[in-house]
């Protein structure tokens, strides 16, 4: 079954390399409903601000993104270059100013190459007859090694609907959004508090819950777009049809959220951070970044080092509520430590072997309360230095 | 002109690998004043508990310290043998227990080896005798790879008086301390509340002005024992003399940070970070931190990459109150940004210029108040990560 009700296209602009695609556009044939999430950091790009404040209007008809430069820092120049691109692209899609929403990600600080744009832009309108959301994956990539896409299929009251979607991230990924990009569509019909509600608890669990390096960009945006094309009775806040809805849209984020650090920037694992029995659910949070962001317990995992030493030193410096004699650490099912000591027997062994694989889960419980929290994070190794290193170069 | 007053001695104990002094001891043949700061990790080594707990007192006149073994995450055992091993010592030197200072540093986790212990501490006792501090320099390394080392004269009513130090530091190194043990020495007789609080004050803007990781470790002790050997006149608090010891006290100890930077695993770069005209100094701190913990700023260091964007995006996550359009952002003399975007002309040539040196400056102006600060940081490599994937290997 295909989503209804929206097209596809993207086009290479010549803002990234010459033969990627880096100008893209999401498109609702009806009236649709938008809710939308953006980066916490002070320093907001200028499709940021114009985004975060057009959202607020809850209507949204359209989405023009692009890669290769963040149009960061770029003064009222910037902002002024990123009205004339909202602009042309409404005015070729027919829509008021106000329904087209934009997002860019790539280098901060430089103009926006606008001749390159405004040639552009009537070739990816000219697209949406024939593009794909695939396109619009491979579209958004910056240092991303794969193209992030998730499709789901629900019902409600009797009709199918369709929640897709798309991100891009690789590395400056830490929760409360990041150099990630994340674009929802769905043809179900949704109560419009009720998307925002969602949505946002959605993102809590998924985006705001995987870290790279700790970093988060002046360009995070993760929007979904909802047209009701399928045709289902309204979906409405306290139903069970809602709580399948919420439960299918947490299941598309974490899918891609997932992905996100599968492809973080140089990663070799794929981490499970389980902080358990914190003092708080908040506690246990700040103890699972604070591991997951630990450069020596990301090294150690690269370097399959069943080093347990750091992470209860990374937990002791997060600000969560700990006795160290009573932390207990797990590599998958191998108790590392517990009461805040060496298991011993074979554990050193049994927890190399854990770490040996592409996934596995680090298990903490603090036995302190009943909070809990989960991240997902990768490794740090040599790639992760050459990419960032080489970024612009 | 000699310290008066201190004996050193360093021995193998076998506690790291063959071939490498790891046990050492100071020791001030006359009574001894000491002032001393901690790990703030929650997570703390049983010779930290110990050591805390001691220079409570005042006073010191030993200190045993061992590289190879932290001695931290290691319960009851762990705390039964660093009792024992500093009774041994005390013993051995005919002190009362209380006076003897202990410290470790080395792997997590591990019981120390207390047998090794057992046989060392006579022959390092009778290595007084001949000991330098430079041998004490060479036993607490770890992964460092040169010895840490500073001597600074004074005088005081007209006497002269010394101050020495030695550090360890290499990875782990944050501020509010970090796996960075140092220790000095100083024949001035000094009032022991201003040595206290002028140790405090030395080390905020030393020790606790440096990052190389962001990790904060179970171990972190700086400590210094001060013996009046020089005879001089008393130094009291608010005399000129007073304000002279903690300038060289300072200046000891920031020479001490420096090497550790520079010594910081897998460092190719020295930066001082600036932030000026920040709302406060303690936001002023906030944004340097943000700035020099950044993995995309340090990887772009590496790289000698200009990349002024990622430092503004640090800002603007760092919690520090901020306006994008005022930041200002120098690398040495080069203005790379100024009201908030691009300097333009040849800025980016300049600034990877700059870059290109070992030691460079970035200022950071945010033009919203009063508040500065500085912290010292190093660049994230390819050896970063080799050093810290087999640390334990």
């Amino acid at each position: 079954m295909d989503i209804k009700g929206f097209r596809f296209s993207a086009v290479e602009a010549a803002i990234k390399k010459p033969g990627r695609l880096d100008l893209a556009l999401i498109f609702s044939e009806l009236p649709a409903e938008v809710a939308a999430v953006f980066t916490t950091n002070k320093v907001q790009a200028a499709p940021v601000l114009i985004s975060r404040r057009r959202a607020k209007n809850g209507m949204a008809r359209a989405l023009l993104v692009n890669s290769g430069n963040a149009n960061a820092c770029t003064g009222e120049q910037g902002m002024a270059d990123a009205l004339e691109c909202a602009r042309a692209t409404a005015e070729a899609l027919g829509l008021p100013d106000e329904e087209l929403l934009i997002a860019s990600t790539g280098v901060i600080g430089q103009p926006l190459p606008m001749e390159r744009f405004r040639k552009g832009i009537q070739p990816l309108v000219d697209g949406l007859a024939v593009g794909t959301l695939d396109d619009v994956a491979h579209a958004i990539m910056t240092t991303d090694t794969f193209a992030k896409i998730e499709r789901r299929q629900g019902e409600a009251g009797g009709s199918s609907y369709c929640i897709e979607g798309v991100a891009k991230g690789a590395g400056m990924i830490q929760p409360n959004m990041a150099t990630m990009l994340s674009f929802l569509v769905t043809d179900a019909a949704v109560d419009p508090a009720l998307l925002r509600s969602a949505f946002s608890e959605a993102v809590e669990g998924s985006f705001n819950a995987i870290t790279v390096d700790g970093d988060t960009s002046t360009n995070d945006t993760a929007l979904i777009i909802a047209n009701g094309a399928a045709g289902n009775r309204l979906i409405e806040a306290g139903t069970p049809e809602a709580a399948a809805f919420l439960a299918l849209l947490h299941d598309t984020l974490l899918s891609l959220a997932k992905q996100i650090v599968k492809d973080g920037e140089g990663a070799t694992k794929f981490v499970e951070i389980r902080v358990r029995r914190a003092k708080s659910n908040a506690d246990a949070k700040k103890a699972a970044l604070a591991v997951a962001n630990s450069l020596l317990v990301k090294t150690a995992f690269f370097g399959q080092d069943a080093n347990w030493g750091r992470i209860i030193a990374a937990v002791g410096y997060s600000g969560a509520e700990m006795e160290q004699d009573r932390v207990e650490i797990r590599f998958d099912d191998v108790v590392m430590a517990s009461s805040g000591v060496f298991a011993g027997g074979d554990a050193e062994a049994a927890g190399t072997e854990v770490l040996k694989q592409k996934e596995f889960t680090v298990t903490i419980d603090l036995h302190v309360g009943a909070g809990e929290a989960t991240v997902y994070t990768s490794d740090l190794s040599y790639d992760y230095v050459r990419i960032n290193a080489d970024y612009r170069t």
